[in-house]
C-alpha cells in the first residue's frame, strides 16, 4: 500500500467541460488535503470507449477511488462502476430544467450488484465526494487522515467560535 | 433494402429478466406486425462488455432499430445509443419505489448529441416503441406498413364501434 | 424511395412562436446534416384544423418524420401522431412554472396504440430529435448517413482531444 | 332557454372504456340532480376525427357543457376545448405509474386562449365536474338549481348531524 | 336573467395584493370581452369573515362566477366554493419556493361535494379563467358570446396567418 | 392556569369520518398522556359555518390547542387558524392519488401571518401532533409534563434495551 | 411561570450563517411582539456536540420554545427535538437545487415519538414560527398575548381597508 | 492493517426494527463476502445519546465503515457522519407515504463538510452499500477483494449465460 506522492490516488472525471464549475470543488478539496489526483473530461455518451478504457485501467494505475460528476441522464458514474472494482463516487450536477433531480435519480438508483456512492446535487456534493475519498484513503495514508482531522476540527471551530449570525 | 424474413430487423433488449413482464408487450406487437426481431437480456451494469459488443455489431447484423427497456438508474438505452448509429428506442420500466419516474428521467434526459427516443413508462411504452419501430421500417418494408395501417384502422374501429362504456 | 433535394423530408412544427427559441436547435442540426426540412407554427389548441390538415397531408407530401415541440399541456405531438402514420418526434419545451415537467409528461405518457418518440426537455431535446430523424433517414439516404457519421466522429474527437477541463 | 327534458345538456366523454370506473361518478351525480346527459367513449388518439366531430357538433346539439375524463398524456379535454366554445370540464383519471399527476398536468396546464376547467384526480374530480356543470346550468334551469341546493343542504346536514367519528 | 351593464357578473378576488400581477390578466380579458366585473383583495387567512361575507352575498348581488387567485396553501377558492353556489374558478398563483405546485394542489384537489374549476398556474390560468367565465355567461348574454367568438376567431387567424417562426 | 380534568384542553377535528383512521392515533396518545380532549368531524368545505363557530369558540371553551387533520386540498387547519388565536396543529392525511403530498403542501405552505404547525403525513403525524400539544401544555400542567417525560423515557428504553433487529 | 424580561423564552438557531437571511424574519417578529429571545448558529453536522449541549440545557435556561431553521438534509430541528422536551419549531430554508423541498421533507417527516412542528419553506415559515411561539407563550404571558392580538387585528385591518389591488 | 476475523469491520445500524426487512440485505451480502460486521438498532431521535456513543466509539473499536439505514426524515446517517471520521454509507428505507423520496433527500442532500455516501432506496441500496463497503476494505483485506471479484464475475456470468428472458 505504498504510493508515490505524484501518482494519482483519485481520479476526478466529468461528462462535460461545463461540469468543471461544479467539480472544481472536488479538486480544490483534494488539493487542500494533499490527496494526489487527476482530472479528466470523459463523456459516457460521446466517448464511451474512453470511458471503458479509463475504468478498465483505473485499478492498474493505482487509483483508489473515482469521483464522477454528470448531469441530466447521468450515466457516467454507473458505467464506470460497471467496468471497475475501484469505488466510484457520483456527483449529480445541477441540470437546467430539472435542477439536478434527473441527475440525482440517474446516479443513485443503481440496481443491486453495482454500487455508486452518491452525494448531494451540485457543489456540496463535489466537496463531500472529495472528503469521502480522503476518508477512505486515511487508513492507509496517515497524512491524509491527519489533514482530514485538521479540516474537520477547523470546520467545527469556525462554526462554534462565530455563532452569532448578526455579526 | 431487401431483407430476409428471418434476419431480425429490430433488437429488443432489457436490463434484467424481470423487465420481460414489460418488454413482452413490445415483442408481441412486433410479432403481430410481422417484424422480424430478436430478444436479449443485456445489463448495462452487470454485462457492460456484452452491451458494447451488442451495440457495435447491431448495424452489421442488419438491425434497423433497438428497443431497450430498463428501470431505476436506467443506463441501457443511452449507452447503446452511445455505441451505435442504429436508432435506439427507450422504454422506462416501472420501478418499485419511484414508479418509473427515475427510469423515465434516466432515459429521456440525454444530453445533446446522442438521442434516445423515449416512450411511456411501462407496458404502454413497450407497445408503442414497437409500433414506432414498425413505422420507421414501413418506408422500406411495405408489408410492415400495411400491417401497421391495418392495426391502426382496427384500433380506431374498435373504439368507434363500441363507444358506450356502460355496455 | 427517391427524393428531390428540395422537397422537405422532415417537418418541424411548434405550438407557439416562442417555442422557436428551442426548436431552432432542431432546424440548425437538420441544416448542418443536409436534411431538407420545413418549419411551421401549428397550435393544437388555437389552430386544430390546421394541425389536422398538416398531419393528414404529411405522408402525401413526402414527409418522413415530424418533429413537434410544445410546452405546458403539450398536445401537439400526440395529436399529430393520432392523425398520421408518419413517425412523430416530440420535444418538451421548458415551461415557466414547472420547468417542462408538465410538457414532458404530456408528451411521453401516450397510451398504447399511438406512439410519440420523446426527447429531453429543451434545447438538447430539439437537437436530439433532429439527430434521430437523420438516423431514421440514413438507411434510404446515404448522404445523410455520412453526414451523421461525420458529426458523431467529430463530436467524439472534440471531447477526446480536449479532455482537461481546466484549459 | 327552454329545454326538452330528454335532450342532453351535458356530454360525458372519456378516452377509454377503462375510464368509466371513474367517470360513472359524474354520470351518477348528474342523474341524481336530474341533468339530462349522454355518455360516450371518444379517444383523442385513436378516434381523433370522432373527437373533432363531437366537439364541432356539441353546441348545435344543445350541449351546454362537456365533461371529459382521460389519463396519462390526457389530450381529450384540451382538444375538445380547441374545437368548441361549449365549456369543457376536465377530469384527470388516476394513471397506473404516476398516480394521475401526468393526467392532471396534461389537462390543467393549458396555454392562454383555450381554457379547460380542471377538477381533482379520480372519483372526486368526476363528481365535482358534474356538480359544477349543474351549477352552470342552474341559472337557466331552476329545477337543477333546486336539486343542487338540496344536495348541498343534505351534504352539510349529514356532516353536521353525525360529527363524532367514533360512532 | 336581465342584468344592468354596470352590475358586475364576475368577481375577481385574490388572497394578496401581490397576486394582482397575475390576476390582472383575468381582469384585462374580461374587460376586452365586455364582461362587467369587480376586483377585490380578500384573504382567506387574514380576513376570513370578509371572505365569508363576500361568498354569502355573491349570488344576491348578481355574481354569476367568482374567479379566485391564490398562492401557496391556497384556500381562498375552496372556501368561497364552500359558502356559495356561485361557480368558483380557481387560479393557482406561482409561488416562490415551489413554483405554484403547492398552489395548484391546494386548489384542484377538492374533495367530492364542493367543486372548484381550476386553471393553469400563473398568467395563462388567469386569462383562461376569464375566458371560461365568459363562455359560461355566453348562453344568457349574447354580446359576450359574440365577443368570445370574435376573440377565438382572431386568435386562430393570428396563428394561422403568421406561421413561420423565423419571421 | 387551573383546569377541570373533564374540560377538554385539546380539540381534535378532522375533515371527514374517514380521517378517523389516522386521527385516532392523536386521540389515543392524548388519552395515554392524560390530556383532556374532544373529537369532532368538522368539514371546511361541507360545514364551513360549523368550522367558523368551532374556531371562534375555542378559546372561550378553554381549548389550548386544536389538532386538525385533513387530506387532499386540506383547508381545515389553515381556516381554523384564521379564526382563532388558539394554536393549530395540522396533520396531513394520506390521500389516495398523491399519497398526501397534496395534503402536506395545502397545510404547511401557509402565508406569513397565520401559522399552522405541521406534522408528518399520516399516523406518525397524528401521534406527534398529540405529543406536541402535550409538550405545550406541560408548563402549566405538571401531570402532563410528567406523563410526557415518562413516555419519552420508556420510548428510549425500549429501543436501547432491544437493539438487535434479528431477535 | 414567572420570567425575567431579559431571560430568553425562545431560542432561534440555524444550521449556517447563510440561513440568517431567512431566520431574521423570525427574530424580527419576536422582537416586534416583545418576546425575549436569543439567536445562535448551531450546526447539526459541524458542531453536533454544541447542538446536544444547547438542547440539553434549553429547559434549564428557561427556554419555552426553540425555532430551528435549516436547509437541504436539514437535521437540526429533529435532533434538537430528540434531546429536549422543549417544543421545537422547524423552518425549512429554501435550498439552491431543490427549492426547499428537501429541507421540508427532512424536517416534517419525523417518525412517531419525536415531534417537530413544521412551518412553510422560507421567510413565511420563519415569520410564522415566531407567531406560533408567541401564541404558545400567550397563556402564561398576557403581554405577549395582547401583542399578538394587536398584530392580528392590524393585519386584518390592513387587508380589509385596502382591498383594491389596482391602487 | 491486520484484523481479527471476529472483530467487526463494518457496523450496520438502522433507525427502527422495521428497517431490518431492508437492511438484512446489507447483512446478507457482507456475510457472503466474509466481511465481519455487527448489527444494531440505533434511533437518531429516540436514542440520540446511543447514536453519539456509537459514532464516537466506532473508530476505536476498529470499524472501517458504518452502513446506516433510515426512513422518512432520516437523520441517522448524517448524524453518525457528524460524530465520526469513519465513512458512513446511507441507505434510504422506502417510506409509506412518499415511497422513500423523503428518506433519500434527507440522507443525500448533506451540506458541504460532512459527507454521507448514499445508495438507492430500499433493498438494492442496502445490498450496494455492503458491496461498496467491501470494495473499500478490499485494498487492505485481500480475501475480501477476492470474494468481491468472485461475486462480480459470477453476477456477470449469470446474466451473460442466461440472456433469453423467455426461458
Amino acid at each position: 500500500m505504498t504510493d508515490t506522492a505524484h501518482a494519482p490516488l483519485v481520479g476526478i472525471v466529468m461528462g462535460s467541460r461545463s461540469d468543471w464549475e461544479t467539480m472544481q470543488h472536488a479538486a480544490a478539496r483534494l488539493e487542500a488535503l494533499g490527496v494526489p489526483h487527476e482530472v479528466r473530461v470523459v463523456s459516457a455518451h460521446r466517448t464511451p470507449d474512453v470511458l471503458f478504457d479509463y475504468a478498465a485501467g483505473a485499478a492498474g494505475r493505482g487509483l483508489r477511488a473515482i469521483i464522477a460528476g454528470a448531469g441530466g441522464a447521468a450515466h457516467l458514474p454507473g458505467m464506470l462502476a460497471a467496468k471497475t472494482a475501484v469505488p466510484v463516487l457520483g456527483v449529480p450536477v445541477q441540470s437546467k430544467a430539472l435542477n439536478g433531480m434527473d441527475s440525482l435519480l440517474s446516479i443513485v438508483q443503481m440496481p443491486a450488484g453495482i454500487p455508486v456512492a452518491t452525494f448531494a446535487i451540485g457543489n456540496a456534493g463535489a466537496s463531500n465526494a472529495a472528503l469521502f475519498a480522503a476518508a477512505m484513503l486515511a487508513a492507509g495514508h496517515p497524512a491524509i487522515g491527519e489533514a482530514l482531522d485538521a479540516f474537520r476540527t477547523r470546520q467545527t471551530e469556525e462554526v462554534a467560535g462565530n455563532d452569532d449570525p448578526r455579526k
